[in-house]
């Protein structure tokens, strides 16, 4: 791995409206995709605008997905940051996509931390057992 | 306004690993450069992970600032997402390359809703004073 992670910007145009202004439904599309890209949801803050509009973001244990709506426009501005070759982001594209009926998108994919000088990259502590205790314990870097 | 809002993609190298991993530290620090960017804060969610390493993001009236670190690297990504023309990012950039003491740095910016077939493109809907109950409404798009 080259780099910790993978972060895809998403411009999502031509989405219903409707969906883009209901705080209950982002939160829940945004779990869910979190849960089928194969991340660990660790917390996530949501918020509806006066007079519309919804924010949110969910922590993953590999990262954040975060999510913008403009009802008005039938815009959403959508980040899918994860970590590590277990979690798949475009498959939370994918499912945003269908879930927001947008009708047109954009994306760019970026490598986030590209760390130089280290011959294994790990996005999180190899954990091994130690011997004498039998407990697990992070490996030194 | 051409874009809804701007977005500063934040590699931080050679960061203090003992910041990176205080987590009452990096909230404060993610807190204070939201406000000094000029930025209204709404919530936000920060977790210590086991055995190290930080995630945070800070939603605010703007979009949103986000934190992960790796210690182990002294490797902070940070994103500063915002819009409107009175709130700038680069005051966080600024403050936060000081604050998690960085000596290297890059930094990409993106434009976000850059929406077609707007005349004025507004990133939170103008509000008027209704002259018959005097009571301040959204203007309809």
């Amino acid at each position: 791995m080259k780099a910790l992670g993978r972060h895809i910007l998403v411009e999502y145009f031509g989405c219903d409206r409707k969906v883009l202004n209901n705080l209950d439904s982002i939160k829940r599309f945004m779990d869910e995709a979190a849960i089928r890209s194969g991340a660990t949801i660790v917390d996530n803050v949501f918020h509806l605008f006066n007079p519309h509009g919804v924010s949110g973001v969910v922590v993953i244990a590999e990262s954040h997905l975060a999510i913008h709506t403009w009802p008005e426009y039938g815009y959403a501005a959508v980040d899918l940051f994860t970590c590590g070759e277990t979690v798949d982001p475009w498959k939370a594209f994918e499912f945003l996509k269908e879930k927001l009926g947008s009708n047109h998108s954009t994306t760019m994919e970026m490598k986030r931390g590209q760390i130089e000088g280290v011959k294994v990259l790990r996005h999180k502590p190899e954990i091994v057992v130690d011997e004498l205790s039998e407990l697990e314990v992070p490996v030194e870097v």
